[in-house]
């Protein structure tokens, strides 16, 4: 079967102008440039391209000669296969789709491995115009390396704009939330309730951390700024109501997802006195934090309070959760629309911080001791 | 920012050969080949580069060289940012993404549109080592295209081999399931539990029809062989028990999404005698069939029996959805793995119909004249 569906020597384009009796450049424009030739000679060429089995001019030869090669491509720190399966990732991806296909231009999305090297190498050899990085950590060697392919770049949610001056002169657009705002508002609403004990279920601080509880120094330190910029958010509420953050359980997980989300709440509803709220870092992480609560008999919200982050489609609704809204659609639409611009050699228009909601649904209500 | 974003004049290995000294073939091999170099030399010619402002060997040159570009290309009959909506296509990309990821290969998705040219021109152009086509309609103009690539081909669900078959003589492989089994067996589900009067809530039979009722001929005619597959098998089961197929009404719609299956099953639902058992040809029909059925004050399954198809990741549990399962990530990685050992030049294995489940939930149970 390898052989019949390759054939064995490629049909070049000087091979069916030599059958037709026409200039390359004839047979060219066939192709390229209808116009410039009758109809009659047009079909005659194409059908005898067709039949000596020539494929068409070759498009990563006209993709070298034009410079652009119709596709952006998007870089995202985990497994690409795990990104199909968060759903804010997902509808991140939808939104980046949406506006690349309404361009006409193809999506390559490059594989993630836990090699760097073949990271890197994904990176240096992808066949792109333009580049959307989503969520690397500030200390990722990759982001130097998608710097250092000078294509248009665009970076969402982080690292944040500080850390992107750092690594080039050139300004980065940069599409994201004020995560930090919106994490304070989220934590207040549960302290407003007359939550004082609280515990935080978190996904990584920094890149190939271990689990375990996050000290205040490993907090200050956390290289993804998301991560980062959230525990500062819940810490400034816990500081606006004289709660001290340093006896605040932080559990550290390595991704966001349920079973991480279990792990972690279950490390921290292990801890005296035991906490009467859960922050969780994401609805996935949120989603298995319930499941603790379950597990340990523990009624949501009677017993115990939870929230989480995202807002993630179909998700959040499902499990009642309380959590702040997050555009993750519109940010991916925004990225690709800033990267369009500048593969056309245009400005990016700046984009502000997207708007975030404070949603409140049925896993939260006052502690056990005010009810 | 789009002039700083782009150096004016592009620098070339040209440069960094001329400014450290060495030969053009010296500098390619401090990318390709670190080893025929000393760490020294390697170190300086790097340093040069990025001083200048090299971006490294061009991958689409070496593209071009190589006659690889690691990538393969996916192509979805319907608008891209669809797929990332519907959680059966998405698991399909999934699978098709997790098996890439892992042989280091980078996943295109090639827009789609509704001008067939431009539709036309993201094959041609595309930049890729080999196309995975989904769900194409037999009488799709797209599908010669793609075949006159000639490229490394896998064809997943639709059109079947038979079609396959006359396009090119090259054995292409096909990923898919038996359709028309799989719609019998969830068919004659509903006919042993006493249903007699069946409605079916169907996505299109072919390209660019309008909605409404589809007669048995347009049936037998369908171009989308999936649709025309399901059908069939549904058909079976109607036969096989006596139930006269041409008195079900079958409402056809333009895709595979909720409010296609509120508009069919409203459409369905309004025939006398009303069916007591709706048949849809998706999950996420259905869960638009379970509005409507709402909206009629329609109790499922007392006054309604409502089945789907695929069992739809997240989608069929939470509806409590009688379905059939069809394993799409592992379509994905079959299609991928394929795809994959024809690109390297290996014949792929053969893959057999996959399998599908009869899943039964509470969605389903006898017609309200027999309890």
């Amino acid at each position: 079967m390898a052989e019949s569906a390759r054939p064995q020597r490629r049909m070049r384009l000087r091979d069916v102008a030599d059958e037709v009796g026409v200039s390359a450049k004839t047979v060219s424009n066939a192709y390229r440039a209808p116009g410039q030739l009758t109809p009659e000679l047009r079909q005659r060429i194409l059908a005898t391209a067709a039949r000596l089995g020539y494929a068409g001019p070759d498009p990563v030869a006209a993709g070298l000669r034009r410079g652009r090669v119709g596709a952006i491509g998007v870089l995202y720190a985990n497994q690409l296969s795990y990104a199909f399966d968060d759903p804010n990732t997902n509808a991140l991806l939808a939104g980046v789709t949406a506006a690349a296909e309404t361009a006409g231009v193809g999506l390559l999305l490059l594989p993630g491995s836990v090699d760097p090297v073949r990271r890197a190498t994904a990176v240096t050899g992808a066949v792109v115009d333009g580049i959307i990085a989503s969520s690397l950590a500030e200390d990722d060697p990759l982001l130097q390396t998608v710097v250092d392919r000078r294509l248009p770049l665009v970076v969402v949610d982080q690292p944040g704009p500080s850390v992107l001056a750092t690594l080039t002169p050139d300004a980065v657009p940069w599409i994201g939330i004020d995560d930090r705002a919106a994490a304070f508002e989220l934590a207040e609403h549960l302290v407003l309730l007359g939550h004082r004990r609280l515990g935080v279920v978190s996904f990584a601080l920094r890149l190939g951390t271990p689990t375990g509880f996050a000290t205040l120094s490993d907090q200050d330190s956390a290289t993804l700024s998301v991560t980062k910029n959230r525990l500062a958010g819940y810490r400034d509420a816990a500081a606006r109501h004289g709660i001290d953050w340093g006896s605040v359980p932080v559990s550290q997980g390595v991704d966001s997802t349920p079973s991480e989300g279990r792990r972690g709440a279950l490390a921290v509803l292990g801890t005296r006195p035991r906490p009467t709220a859960l922050i969780c870092l994401s609805d996935r992480l949120a989603e298995g934090a319930l499941a603790a609560a379950a597990h340990l008999g523990l009624r949501v919200p009677e017993d115990l309070a939870v929230v989480g982050f995202d807002d993630a489609p179909h998700l959040a609704e499902r499990l009642d959760l309380t959590t702040v809204r997050q555009p993750s659609r519109l940010k991916g639409h925004h990225a690709a629309e800033a990267l369009l611009a500048l593969t056309r050699g245009a400005a990016a228009d700046p984009v502000p911080h997207l708007e975030t909601t404070l949603v409140v649904r049925g896993t939260t209500g006052p502690p056990p001791s005010d009810r």
